[in-house]
Formats: structure tokens, C-alpha cells, sequence
């Protein structure tokens, strides 16, 4: 039975700090660096193990995954890091802290932007402190300027199609280290989530998720170790 | 100008105790993740950049890399983790402090398997403390007994000849944490080193070495960071 474990990054400053992340390269507090590690200490005691893990480019989901990994005494795995497992861009609003995002836009319009599937939040500013569209890691790629959470799935799962899945249907276990939204898209695709319904999916910060997957690739069960 | 740098990982915890270590899986000291994140903060400021990283499978050289890249912001770089790069398998000395070799077999005998071009060590008992060939991630592979710095040499070439040069000949920048004979390997070839003189060549943990390279990947210079 091919084995998928979903793991979000540790919790990280701006996690702390209650700011919208989105593709900025934050790291990991204290909590998040014992969350990583405790982590990996759980699936190995559990029986857990893998033979590839997957990664976007963000410091603070690779960090998590090599923790996790060094806890399991699998630090020399293969590792894969692409960026359409990153965080869903948060446009303008990277940066912000969600209290003065309400300030400036109202509570109502913050609501929309968070709780909404398809709507994205404003472009973030080009040339502004958090554009990202001259950082090395992204040459060659059309940077968004904001996501909805529609949009990120839209990239997440042709490379999980494309990329992941070759490895599951070559009986690999995978490990998935990436964001709260980029792993929503993981899971609305496999639990069959529906739109209005995976908005309100909160995947915790280092908690891994474990699917088992049938065959042909649904999900036979999932849960949290 | 291809430019490649050669990183021996940072002090481990059998540097510091003085004994074999091969390819026993030993971590870092406090001091070794210092010095790897200082080599990193100090390519960063010698204006250093990769495109891609390559290391063993042994925690000391990966966590060295994953370090040294965190504190040059590169950690999103590709990592390729192969054993041709772990470091000499020393056999039946593994685990030997090295005073306690000498008491065992005599000092002379010791510096012969320490100091000769092409004598391996003692063999590794089969079953014993350090045997690693029920080790996971040498699935597959056939894990010496022991090696000579000739048997180390004859797996690290072919492994840079065939994975590593097809990279510095498409332009990229390449940096391989590893460890002591496997780097002496890389000197001999870059810098035409002899037999005699390449088992002299002493290569500090956690001091990048920086080749200036010809078109044809010849060594115009080397200097240490």
C-alpha cells in the first residue's frame, strides 16, 4: 500500500507574529525547529520510513524536512525542491500582520480575501520590499504578483501529477514537506474536498499527515500521527 | 572561469576523540556546525555563488552543506547526496581511537595503513559493530570491507567524471562537501598531485578550497578560503 505523509513547515517567525508569509523566505522559530524534529522522532517511531522527499524553495519548509529527516536517521534521502510547492502567494498582503490588514481593508474584505476559493488579494507592488521577482531561486519563472487559493492548486497538482505520482506508482514512500496551502491543494485533491469545504482545513504546523493510498492512488484512509 | 569548490565537513565528534571513522554515520560537533556556518558567511562575502551542491550520504558532509548554503541563503539549491563521495572506508580500524591502534598493532603499522598510496587497512569483521552492509542506504551496493586511498580514488573519478564535470561544463557552479580522502581525491586529479605527495595533503574541516578552473577543467588556481 503506497504510503503519502503531508508535513507543514514548523511554525516560523511570521507564523508567530500572526503575518501573511506567502512566498517570502521567513525561517523557523525555536518551536518550529522542535516541531521539525519531533516530528521526524514520531514517524520513526511509528515505523515510518521513505525513500524520497519533496520540498518548495522556502528555508522554512526544506529546514523542516531535513530536521525530520536527521530525527529518522535519513538525512542522506534524496530530496527534491521545486518551487510549485510553495506557499500560495499572498500578493500585496505578504507582510502584514492580519490585525493591521483588517485596519487598512476592513474585516469584512480580509474575510473574503482568506475565506475565499478563487479570489486573489491585491498584487503585491512591483519593486516594492517583498518582490521576489529579481531572487535567483525564481529565474526563469513567472513570479505571481497574488494567488488564490484556486491558483495554487492549479500549479500544485500538475507537478504532484507529474512528479510525485511517477514515484508513488513506483512503490516509493514519499514525505511531502511543504505550506498550509500548498499541502490544501494535496489534500482536496486526494480526500476529495470540495471547494466551499477546503478553506476550512487547517493543517497544523509539524503535525505529520499520513495517507494510505490505495492502489490507484486515492485515499483509503488519512490521518494525523 | 568554471569555479568549484571542495569542503571538508566541519569538525565530528570522532575528529575530535581521534578516531577512524570511514563511513560510520558520526555527527557534527558544536564546533563543525560552527565552522560550516562560518564557511558559509564567508563565501557569501567573497561574492560565492552555486547553482548546484554534491555531497555524500553521510550526515556530516549533508548537514556541513545544508549549513554552509543556509548561511549563504541557498538552501533551495539542488543537493545531490551520493556514497562514491563518502570518505575512505577504513575497515577494521573503524571505531579505533587512533592511540589505541598503535597500542594494538604497532606504530609502524599503523603509518603504513595511514600513510601508504595503496594498502588497505584490516578488513571489517562481517556482523560486527560498524558493519554497514545491512545499512538501508546501501541498498544495492556493494560496501567495501575496507579501502585504500587507491580504492577511494577509483570510485570518486568516475563519479566527478561522469556527473559532476557534464555540470561545470554547462557553466554551472559546483560546491562538494565531503570528506578528507575523498576531497584528496578531487586535489590529486585537479592538481596533478603524486601518490606520495597526495597522502601529505592535509585538508582542514570546514575551510572551503576554491579551484579557478580552465575551460578544459584543468586547475589554473587553488587557494582556501
Amino acid at each position: 500500500m503506497p504510503t503519502l505523509v503531508l508535513l507543514r513547515h514548523g511554525q516560523s517567525q511570521w507564523n508567530l507574529e500572526n503575518r501573511f508569509t506567502g512566498w517570502w523566505d521567513v525561517g523557523l522559530t525555536e518551536q518550529g525547529i522542535a516541531e521539525a524534529t519531533d516530528a521526524g522522532r514520531r514517524m520513526a517511531a511509528a515505523g515510518l520510513d521513505f525513500d524520497i522527499g519533496f520540498t518548495s524553495v522556502q528555508s522554512r519548509a526544506i529546514r523542516t524536512l531535513n530536521l525530520a529527516l536527521e530525527a529518522m536517521g535519513r538525512l542522506w534521502l534524496p530530496v527534491v525542491k521545486d518551487w510549485h510547492l510553495n506557499e500560495r502567494h499572498y500578493g500585496g498582503l505578504t507582510g502584514l500582520n492580519k490585525a493591521e490588514t483588517a485596519a487598512q481593508h476592513g474585516e469584512d474584505q480580509v474575510l473574503i480575501w482568506r475565506r475565499s476559493f478563487d479570489v486573489p488579494p491585491p498584487p503585491l507592488v512591483p519593486g516594492g520590499a517583498f518582490d521576489l521577482a529579481r531572487d535567483r531561486r525564481y529565474d526563469g519563472i513567472a513570479v505571481p504578483t497574488a494567488e488564490s487559493l484556486k491558483d495554487t492548486i492549479e500549479r500544485v497538482l500538475p507537478y504532484y501529477q507529474s512528479t510525485i505520482v511517477p514515484q508513488l506508482q513506483a512503490g516509493k514512500r514519499v514525505i511531502i514537506a511543504a505550506h498550509g496551502n500548498s499541502l490544501r491543494a494535496l489534500v482536496k485533491h486526494l480526500s476529495n474536498v470540495s471547494d466551499a469545504d477546503i478553506l476550512h482545513e487547517e493543517i497544523p504546523t509539524g503535525q505529520p499527515m499520513v495517507y494510505d493510498l490505495a492502489d490507484d492512488l486515492t485515499a483509503v484512509s488519512r490521518r494525523y500521527l
